[in-house]
């Protein structure tokens, strides 16, 4: 498998960083999942726009990228990933300098790595519906970053899969926020509600994406809170996100959510979901 | 210079790690600094205690770690820094493995990178004071575990350094909890007062040290809220940490607290301190 480090492309087994390099040392980093569908990816231009935002937030001293859906393509063609399911990772942080906290020199390159590789489809998930769980929010008070600092995330995914479920869903100061990777969205009164943007939540591709289908498609929506104690009255409840696609919550273990088939709106939004994905919007073929 | 990396010494330009580490991916990793005066550790079992901790509460797959101080002491050595002042960085992370959130087979082994450098002391801010600035705390809500997910650290730290401080000292909730790599020490009515450990602050060897030094000096002390609106009828401020041993805050720049030339507490401590580096208690040898 092929990757890109720094400009070149290389073999994944060569590919090393430095121990210094402050993606490993502070998570001093950003990060982007973008999907490839039969090789064109999904919404590459949200995904940039986003990096773009972390890295302008960082103060990162390089904010372009115009490179890196070049980059991805070409990942997705040197790894044979033109046809099916594939995702590719892009990570950038401050690059490599010996350790302190503040910024390092001015002229430090930043350090880039990307990847892509074949997924698997969810398919299961999204038929059946899966299992969550609900989490105290203990991350960090910038959530709209899309930062490499994921230990509570990771901290969280595991308390899922530990309980038998397949997301943890965050709740802070007795507000839904999101999944640990991925959006959530709810129907109440025939209504969609998916929770405001705000430093507590990352601006989600698939979440945006969602709530244009919801216009598209005149399924009234809107963006909401939704408190811990609203979630058993809810009819539907789902989570969004590159990986994820539109996935039903059957069950939240740990509070009066249980055995919900996949509600209607649900299965309208996969199924306009489905569409976008068919008609190749907004996406880029493999050069 | 030699560091350590898993299991080898090795030349620092040879070691490099994968970027599928998850101390790279997802801030999946805790670390420690120790410092050396003239070749002996200070506090290497405190250390290593507050190492297994975090290990513990990440649940790693090892969790034991006795090596390290030896380790330590050989990359002492074997960079000729048996003399003068030096550190030692210690990163332990959860391994490299296929990027996803949840945990890995559990017999990926832990990536562990050791490294000793040659430290610059403090002196001329230890003798004047430094300023500081405040900042409302972005972290998570574990500061008690010593995870590499510094991000909010570095740019609190960054913006007091844009401010001309040398410190940015955390605000939560109204409440002064910590430094972004420091703890912190204030003195009211004669009364030496620090944070109580919690979730909020780390639990600072440092810190020990300077409450046990104001147990064995016999100055009043104790573990206590100081409010933000406490802050400017403050008699002395500091910071203590492994870098910044006692060091005071002769200004924050952002409150009013102002001028204010180190104070006798301060100094006490300060000269305690230095007195049990030198007498190397708890300290050990380089072999």
């Amino acid at each position: 498998m092929f990757v890109y480090l720094n400009g070149e492309y290389i073999p994944e087994e060569n590919a090393r960083i430095s121990p210094d390099d402050r993606g490993f040392l502070f998570s001093d980093g950003i990060y982007e999942v973008i999907r490839s569908y039969d090789g064109i990816l999904f919404e590459p231009e949200a995904h940039l726009a986003r990096l773009r935002y972390g890295a302008k937030a960082l103060r990162f001293n390089e904010t372009g990228f115009d490179f890196l859906p070049h980059v991805a393509s070409e990942l997705i063609q040197r790894n044979g990933l033109e046809s099916g399911d594939a995702t590719v990772y892009i990570q950038v942080t401050r690059g490599a300098a010996p350790r302190t906290h503040r910024f390092p020199a001015k002229n430090t390159p930043l350090t880039i790595y990307i990847s892509a590789r074949r997924f698997n489809p969810h398919h299961s998930e999204q038929e059946r519906g899966i299992a969550a769980i609900l989490v105290p929010d203990q991350r960090w008070a910038r959530c709209d970053i899309k930062s490499t600092g994921l230990l509570p995330n990771v901290l969280a995914n595991q308390q899922a899969v530990d309980a038998g479920a397949f997301e943890a869903l965050f709740v802070r100061d007795g507000i839904l926020m999101e999944g640990s990777h991925s959006n959530v969205f709810a129907v109440s009164k025939g209504e969609v509600i998916t929770p405001p943007l705000s430093n507590y939540i990352l601006g989600g591709i698939t979440r945006e994406v969602v709530l244009e289908l919801c216009r598209k498609l005149g399924i009234p929506h809107r963006e909401g809170i939704i408190l811990f104690s609203e979630i058993p009255g809810m009819e539907e409840i789902m989570i969004v996100g590159t990986t994820v696609e539109v996935t039903p919550v059957r069950q939240i273990l740990n509070v009066n959510f249980q055995n919900r088939d996949p509600g209607p709106l649900t299965r309208r939004l996969q199924e306009g979901f489905r569409e976008r994905v068919r008609s190749g919007a907004a996406g880029i073929q493999a050069s």
